[in-house]
C-alpha cells in the first residue's frame, strides 16, 4: 500500500487498526505488561538504528531553520528515552482497568445489572514536534486495550517511524497484533482529513498541538474529540487567608514554569486582604521579573513595590492565557464577585481558592465550573501524574465524557451487564 | 422577543438557559425536590387549561389525517398525566447524584485528589410527538441540576406549551429560576439547526425520534449528541442450555412487545442445540404468527412445525431492525461465530446469551461490543427502570460518555476536586 492514494492508504490503516481492536479488547493483563516491558526493554536497546533516525529529523530541521527550541524537542536524548520506557514500567505496574465489573444490584425483577469496564476500540492521536508521544500513546494505548493510529508532526517523521517499529516488536513479542498501533506513514496533510471521519474505524480522536490544529479539528471532525483549549488558570486570596502561605502558594503557581497550561495566568484577591497580600506578593513577582497587569484598585496597592512591572489590564487581559511571566491582577469586593469572573473569563480549566474560611473553599470547589478546582494548592498540581493516573494521554477541557486529565479511564467505556437465571419481562 | 427573528430568538434562549444553569447547579437537593413535588401536583390539578391545549393538537392532527395511533400518541389521558406526575415524584424521592464527592486519596505531594459529579450545564432534547416528554425531560433536568431547552413536535406545540407552563410554575414555586426549562416556543425547522449548533449556550443535544433525524442531527450538530440508532438486538442460544429457558427467554425476548428498541430481531442458535431447540421455538413463533427468515440450516429443522412461515435470509435480514413480527434465524458453528456475527451485523445495542456454560457466558460479556450484553435474561430489560436508573432520557448506542440507558448520571460530569493545606509542586 502506497501513500499516495491517500483514503485508500487511511481506509487500509483504519480497517487493520479496527481489525486489531476486537483483538486488543480481549488481551489478557499478562499480554498487554508483557508487550509494554518488551517495548522498555527495546527502547534501552535501540542503539543506533533509533539515533540515525532522529538525526535525520534534527539535520532536517536544523537546515529548515527550526528555531533551537523546536529542534531541542525533537531530540531523543538518552534521558528521553529512559523516561518513556520508565513510563512504560509504570503502566505495566498499574491495575488494569479492562473488564472491571461494578456497581452490580439486584432488580425486583431479579436480574443483577452492573457495569463492565471496556476499551473505546480505536483512537487517533494527532501531535506535533516531540517524538516521545508516539510512545505515550502507544504504551496508553496497550494497556487500555484499545489500537490506535498514530499522526506524529511531519519534522519527526523518522524518530516516530523508528519508535513504532519497536512498539510492533514489542506487541508481537507479546502476542499482539503488530497492526494495535499504526503510524501514518506520510507527511500529506490530507491524511489528518481522512483520520477524523472515519466513524468506521476511528471512535474518537485526541488532537495535541497548537490552539488553531485543535480548533480546526473539532470544528472538521465526525468523531469525537477530547481536546484541550485553553489554560487561563486563576488563584482566588480570600478574605481569611494565611498570608505566607498566599504568597508560596501563588508563587509556585504562576512562576514554577511559565509555559504549561495550569500555571495562573490570572491573581483575584478579595478586598479585605489586598492591602497586606498585595505588596508582599508584588515583591516576589518583581523580583522575578513578573510583569503585573492590574485593576485600578490593584495598581494602586502595588505602585509602591520597588522594581514592580505594572500596566493597566484591559478585559482580553481577563480572557489571556500568557504562558510568560506576566499575570493578571484583579481586586474583587466578595467570593461572588470571583466565581462570577472566573466562570466568565476563565477557560475551564484549573482555579483555585486560598482561604481559612470552610463554606468559602466548599462554594469555590461546588460553583467554579472547571475541570480541577482547589482549595489551598497551587494550580500547578493539575497533571495526570500528580493527579495518581498514572499516565497522561491529555488534559480536556470539555465536560463531556474525560474532563481534566485523561489516564487510562478516558479511554475506556462501561457497557451494562445483566446477569439472569432466566428472567422474562412482564 | 418574537420567533420570527430564529437566530435571534434561539440565541436569547440559549443565553437565557446559560444563566440559569449557574443557578441550577447550585440548587439545593430540597429546593430541586420540592420543584419536582410541585409540579406532580400542578399536572394532577391543571384540569381545562391542559385539556382545551391537548385537544387543540388532536384535533390538528385528526383534520391533518395524521394516522389514529399516532394521534392516539398525542392524548394526554388522566392515566398519562398519572404517570409522568408519578415519575417526577420518583424523581424527587431518589438521591442527588449532584456534590457527590468520590474517590479522594491523598497522593505523594500532600494534597488529597477526588472528584466531586456536576451538572453538564445545558442539554437541549428534540422530539416528536408524545407530549409527555416534555415533563419527562424537564423533571431531569431539574433533579440533576442542569438547564434545558425543549424542541418537541410541532404536532404537539400546544400541549407542550401548557405543560411547560407548569413546569415553570413549579421552578418559581421552588424559588428556582423559570428559565431553568425552555421551550423552544416556534415551530420553525430553522430553530432546530440553531439549538444544535450553540456551543456557547448548549452542552449537549438528545435527539429521540427516528432513525433519519437523528442521523441529520448528530451529522450537523456543533455539540456533543447523546444518540440512539438502531437497536438490532440478538439472542444466542449456546450449546449447553436449559432448552426450556431458552424458549421462554426467547419468546419474552422477541414478542413481549414487537416495537421497542430492546425487542430481540435476530436470533442465533449452535449447531449442537438447534436439533432439539428451534422446531420448539418455531412452533411458539407459529402460533404468535412471527415469521422466521432463516439461514438453510435453520430452514431444515423448521420446515416441519406446522403453520410456520418461513423465508430465506439475505445478508439485509442480518442487519434489520424489524420492530414487527418478524425474526432473523441462523444455525452458527461456534460461539466465536455468534460473537463475530453480532458484532458485524448488530447496532451494539442488546445482546444475550442463553447458556448453562460459564466460560462462554464470560467470554460473550467481555466480547460482545454493545451497550447493554445479558446473560440468562430477556433482551427486553435493556430498559432505565429496570436498570435501577429511576428514570430514562434516552439510550445511547455510542461509546463515548453514555452508553445504553441514560439516566440522571448522563447528564452529569465529573470534575477534579483537589485540597490542599499550601502544597506546591515540585
Amino acid at each position: 500500500m502506497t501513500a499516495h492514494d491517500i483514503p485508500a492508504y487511511m481506509a487500509h490503516l483504519g480497517a487493520a487498526a479496527r481489525a486489531a481492536s476486537t483483538r486488543m479488547a480481549r488481551a489478557g493483563t499478562r499480554e498487554k505488561n508483557t508487550a509494554l516491558s518488551e517495548l522498555a526493554q527495546r527502547l534501552r536497546a535501540a542503539g543506533p538504528a533509533l539515533a540515525q533516525a532522529n538525526a535525520r529529523d534534527i539535520a532536517a530541521a536544523e537546515q529548515a531553520g527550526l528555531a533551537a527550541p523546536m529542534v531541542d524537542r525533537l531530540r531523543l536524548t538518552g534521558q528521553v528515552i529512559e523516561t518513556v520506557a520508565e513510563g512504560c514500567e509504570q503502566l505495566a505496574a498499574m491495575p488494569d482497568p479492562i473488564g472491571e465489573i461494578t456497581g452490580v444490584k439486584r432488580r425486583p425483577s431479579g436480574i443483577s445489572v452492573g457495569q463492565m469496564r471496556v476499551p473505546l476500540g480505536v483512537f487517533g492521536m494527532i501531535y506535533e514536534s516531540r517524538p516521545n508521544v508516539t510512545i505515550e500513546a502507544a504504551s496508553l494505548a496497550i494497556k487500555s486495550g484499545n489500537a490506535c493510529i498514530l499522526r506524529g508532526g511531519s519534522e519527526a517523521i523518522h524518530s516516530n517511524m523508528a519508535l513504532w517499529r519497536l512498539v510492533q516488536q514489542a506487541l508481537v513479542a507479546a502476542g499482539l497484533p503488530a497492526e494495535a498501533v499504526q503510524l501514518v506513514e506520510t507527511t500529506d496533510r490530507a491524511a489528518v482529513g481522512r483520520l477524523i471521519a472515519m466513524p468506521e474505524s476511528v471512535d474518537v480522536i485526541i488532537p495535541r498541538g497548537g490552539k488553531g490544529l485543535i480548533e480546526r479539528i473539532a470544528a472538521e471532525a465526525r468523531v469525537p474529540v477530547i481536546k484541550h483549549l485553553d489554560g487561563n488558570c486563576h488563584t482566588y486570596v480570600d478574605a481569611e487567608v494565611d498570608l505566607d502561605l498566599a504568597v508560596t502558594v501563588t508563587d509556585n503557581a504562576k512562576t514554577q514554569k511559565y509555559s504549561p497550561c495550569n500555571a495562573t495566568e490570572s491573581l483575584l484577591v478579595h478586598a479585605a486582604s489586598a492591602p497586606a497580600f498585595l505588596p508582599r506578593m508584588g515583591a516576589v513577582f518583581a523580583a522575578k521579573g513578573v510583569e503585573m497587569r492590574c485593576c485600578a484598585q490593584a495598581r494602586a496597592l502595588l505602585s509602591g513595590v520597588p522594581g514592580a512591572v505594572l500596566a493597566d489590564a484591559t478585559d482580553a487581559d481577563w480572557a489571556e492565557e500568557y504562558l510568560a511571566p506576566v499575570i493578571s491582577v484583579k481586586v474583587v469586593a466578595s467570593l461572588d464577585e470571583a466565581i462570577d469572573h472566573i466562570n466568565r473569563f476563565g477557560s475551564h480549566h484549573t482555579d483555585a481558592i486560598l482561604t481559612n474560611h470552610h463554606p468559602n473553599a466548599m462554594r469555590f470547589l461546588r460553583e467554579v465550573d472547571s475541570a480541577s478546582v482547589m482549595v489551598n494548592a497551587s494550580t500547578r498540581f493539575a497533571d495526570g501524574f500528580e493527579y495518581g493516573l498514572g499516565a497522561e494521554i491529555g488534559i480536556s477541557t470539555d465536560k463531556f465524557h474525560a474532563r481534566g486529565p485523561v489516564g487510562l479511564e478516558g479511554l475506556t467505556s462501561m457497557k451494562w451487564v445483566v446477569l439472569g437465571q432466566g428472567e422474562v419481562r412482564q
